[in-house]
Formats: C-alpha cells, sequence, structure tokens
C-alpha cells in the first residue's frame, strides 16, 4: 500500500495542524481512562466518546479529501493505469468510513 | 448529569478490562501522529484511523450495554420517576453513538 | 425472536405516525428510483440517499425508544430471567444500527 | 448541482443494476409498514430496519464509486477549474454519507 512515486502527500501542507488534533484526541483518550479510573457516570463516558469520535472522524474526513485533491487528482491527470488503482484505493477507504 | 445515588456503576467489574482498551485506543492515537509525522501514505493513515473509529465503538457499545443491564433495570425494578429520566438519557445516549 | 408475551409493544401508541413516516420512506425510495431513471446527477442522487438514511435512523431510534421504555422497563419490573434476554436482544439490535 | 456539461454519469452503465436493488429497498420499506400494521416485535422491525440502511449505504458506496471514477477523473484529466469543484463537492457526499 506505500507510495513511493509520490513524495508529496496532501495533507502535508497541513501536517501541524493534523499533528494538533491527533494530539487533542490522544488526550480525549486519557480523560476517558481518568473518567473510568475515577469510575465516573456510564452516560457522561459516553458523551466524551461520541466527541471523539466525531473529532477522529473530521480527521478521516479532511485527510480524505485532501487525498482526493492532490494524489488522485494527479493520477487522473497523468492518465494510465495507475488512476484506476488510486480510485479503487480511495472507493475502500471511504467504505471503511462509511461502515465503521 | 452525575449519578449520586448510585455508588456502583455496571461498568466497574470490568473497570481493568476497560483502562486496557482505552490504553490500546491511546497508543493508536500516538501510531497515527507517528504515521503523519514520518508522512506515510494517506490510505495507510485512514486504515488505522478506521481501525481506531471502531474500537472506541466498541468500547461505547460494552459500556452502554453494562449501563442498560445495570443502572437502567435497577431504576425499572425500583419503580419511579427516575426510571423515565434513565430511559431518555440512554435513549440521547445511543442516538449520538448512531449519528457519530 | 417473536414475543408472544406481550400483547403490546410499545410503538404502538404512535403506529400511526410509524407508518406514516414509512411510507414518506417509501416515497424516498421511488423518487431515487425516478432520480436514476431520468439519469440525473450522481452527486444529488447521493443528497437523497443521506436523507432517506438519517429518516431510517429516526425511525429506528425512536423504535427503540419505546422498546427500551416499554419492553425492557416491564420485564425488569417483573424481574426473572427474562430481563437478562431482554437487555441482550436490546444491545444486539443497539450494536446493529451503531455499525450500519 | 446539475451537471449540464455531461451528458454522460458513471453510473449509468449499471442503472439496470441500481434500479434492481432500488426495487427491492422499496419493497424493504413496505415490509416495514407491514410489520408496523401486523405489530409485529419491535427487535424484528429493528433488524429489517439495520438491513435497509445497509442495503441503502451500499447503493451510496457504489453511485460514489462510479461517481470518482467517470465525473471526477474525467474532470482532472481535463484540468481547470471545474476539478476543484467537482472534488469539493465529492467530498461533502462522502461527509453526509459518513455522518448519516
Amino acid at each position: 500500500m506505500k507510495d513511493a512515486t509520490h513524495a508529496h502527500h496532501g495533507y502535508i501542507d497541513n501536517k501541524e495542524d493534523y499533528l494538533k488534533r491527533l494530539r487533542r484526541i490522544e488526550g480525549q483518550s486519557r480523560g476517558l481512562q481518568r473518567m473510568v479510573e475515577e469510575e465516573q457516570y456510564c452516560i457522561d463516558i459516553l458523551t466524551q466518546v461520541s466527541a471523539m469520535t466525531k473529532a477522529l472522524q473530521n480527521v478521516a474526513l479532511g485527510l480524505l479529501g485532501e487525498h482526493l485533491s492532490h494524489c488522485v487528482v494527479q493520477a487522473a491527470a497523468t492518465g494510465g493505469r495507475e488512476t484506476n488503482e488510486k480510485i479503487k484505493e480511495a472507493n475502500d477507504a471511504i467504505a471503511r468510513l462509511v461502515r465503521s
């Protein structure tokens, strides 16, 4: 699945933004551990799980959008066999997101 | 939203199991940061995001199940006004999960 | 899975409302066929699919809520073996909704 | 949102297949009405709702995949301003699917 042919992925321009969002998600996962440790109320924990799931989903949608605008568009512009492969790969990723 | 009346929540019996799963999820969020840091391929990152989302969802379904079997059943057995409130609270949590 | 012991399910009081919502969903499915028949734009079709999915999800959340408030609470109030079975059944239904 | 510039959408080659799937979904929506009419058990109704939601999701993923392989790739190959617009439109549709 590695993509050695492109040195530059779409999300790289916003790398710092994605890292910041993922660090916040890491913080949320630690917050959840503290809530369980302190035996907090289930419903309050579930509220936090939903917030964290939404944050993760937004990261995924962001990455996917940049992947489509960069890698997929680039492959399509170049043409050739690689395009279909890229599209199939993107579709599979979208199906995993929709089903998860 | 705090539940002062029950000293014992449903998930407590499996507290260690939930903490272990949440620590693994924390590890996944750090793994994602490393992937972005190393500028790995978007699709591979998305695959990891989907796996992490599924793990979070399973934690949520587990907590919700124990909440229903313990807190909600206990409230229903006692009867009284609290039951409706607990059911409403559970429904709202389910709706947030289904929509997230 | 039939539930012969309860003559009265939670959603029955709102039976007409559910039928109305399901007829509207049936209409949406016919609308989608017309859009495909007329070869309308994919993205417009997808917008309608998302609206229909949301409508279905809301029906499911409504039915589940009434199931919890009626059948599950009733089973819990009566106590006994049936309660665990009802809770397990509800959890399985919730998991299917969250994962679909 | 109409796309007058392309006379041929990606899904058209499989138009009959999509119509067949949508007719089956219409049948499921009528089956659900019959279940409510006959006051069947909530959990059995919910099982059918989940099956119907999955069928709808698969239609959406299929249409989206063909949209990406045809309209988006075509726009990207042509280049120009339209590409960004197409990508934005596709991303928005994906976000609606993931969130519904």
